[in-house]
């Protein structure tokens, strides 16, 4: 649900508008207890963050490890330049280094960094191996790569709604006509171990959100996730994928997920994995 | 999963073999620590736990509460019999009384029980509001209710098929068939809120298989769930509902999950809440 940090995708299916720059953020504040939680570095310890995009969760990266020495890299200077405002004003005393580089080709000498993390990244890419294979080049042996991603396809809710179904797997192909992959959540265990990682360690994150949980009904199922399917109506229908009235309804249909009836789960997937020795 | 307290479910969509007693123990293990963890009754307390089945929880929640008086209640006499005789070997210190009855006519005192459990037994009803409205007559105001389900249309899985997802929404048609609600998970703080209860907090237990966790991969993706799938090939080709050589696939695509490149997940949901003062 982020920038992607290479060429390799192109388009970026969420665009580069301030709305999107808005929903980044609001996403990431929300779920970074969620996300977060697990990731802290050690003093001194040297960490690559590749694909920051705008800092959404750069911020809780950094702040969640204050002695640690960050950089943070994005093929968008853009992006980079939103992302170094952000972090500059919500954590100051942030020790981080801003690199505009595509991560297939590193400006970084082997073996350069402790950790590696990667949040919403790979779903973007057309060789989501290769990159992963790609940043152990620069990630010491015994060092640990972090990755994060979501899954669309891992989205149910009730009540239940062949319409809401269709205009999230709307999301689903445009990610993947662009080159990306919207359920590669699911797949992370395979794809680190098929990269060369060792001691591959995956487990869901889950949001599930009901009545009892306004702040997750409004910050995740309304504001990031049904407003993310809200954001590509027009490539969709431009597609042809839904006709308008299909599209509507289904957009109902999530909405009412988020009414006082309704529940919404959806399941992100956090990996931790070793560059071997 | 399991099997239903009340003549208002008919027929029992997964059937009364050996097998099936055999699948249904199975899976109470392996879950039994992801189900049952946080349900913890006091000693002296009364607890009912209605549509018992074959014990297979019975044995767990007994194990977690040694000093509460349980009563435990099904509308099936052969199951029945096999729950006392599993809950007799496995904890022959539980005080519990086995009672032969329908859960819409429970022969009990209104308030008798401080605590109520139900574990996949709402999945099998018709009417599963009027079930958790009816429970509350022999709860004591302020007493808890604990209900835990399934959801079978919240299983995803790596490699991602449409042939196994049919296969499993084989099983979701025929529970419907029989009056049931394959996906009632997802609907369960609606559903208490409506019945009556009050402080209703319902939360997703995952699980969630690959191959660093072979004990999940083979006690729950492979013994589980795909042994509950497997069950309804009969019915369900004999219903039209798919044809063999798409079954086949379908199941075969199941079988891949399981694998070493495969990856499984699946969401329960555990609710608790409180009948009104």
């Amino acid at each position: 649900m982020n920038t992607p940090a290479s060429a390799d995708a192109t388009p970026y299916v969420h665009g580069y508008s301030a709305h999107e720059s808005r929903r980044l953020a609001d996403q990431a504040d929300t779920l970074a207890a969620l996300l977060h939680s697990g990731t802290v570095y050690p003093v001194g310890s040297k960490v690559l963050e590749v694909g920051c995009g705008v800092g959404a969760q750069t911020v809780h990266l950094v702040s969640a490890s204050p002695g640690a020495r960050f950089t943070a890299v994005d093929v968008s200077p853009d992006s980079l330049a939103q992302a170094c405002s952000r972090v500059t004003s919500h954590a100051p005393e942030a020790q981080i280094s801003w690199v505009q580089a595509d991560l297939f080709e590193l400006p970084f000498p082997d073996a350069e960094f402790d950790h590696v993390f990667v949040c919403f990244v790979l779903e973007h890419l057309s060789a989501p191996r290769q990159a992963l294979t790609a940043l152990r080049r620069v990630l010491r042996p015994g060092g640990t790569l972090t990755v994060i991603e979501g899954d669309h396809a891992s989205a149910f809710f009730h009540p239940a709604s062949a319409y809401a179904h269709a205009a999230i797997d709307c999301q689903i192909q445009l990610q993947s006509a662009a080159g990306g992959n919207a359920r590669i959540g699911r797949a992370l265990h395979p794809l680190l171990t098929s990269a060369g990682y060792e001691d591959v360690i995956v487990r869901p994150r889950t949001v599930y959100a009901d009545r009892s949980r306004p702040a997750l009904v409004n910050g995740f199922t309304r504001n990031t996730f049904i407003a993310m399917i809200e954001s590509i109506r027009e490539p969709a229908l431009s597609a042809g994928l839904m006709t308008p009235p299909d599209w509507d309804r289904g957009l109902a249909d999530l909405h009412r997920t988020a009414t006082d009836d309704g529940t919404f789960h959806y399941t992100f997937f956090k990996g931790v994995a070793v560059n071997p020795a």
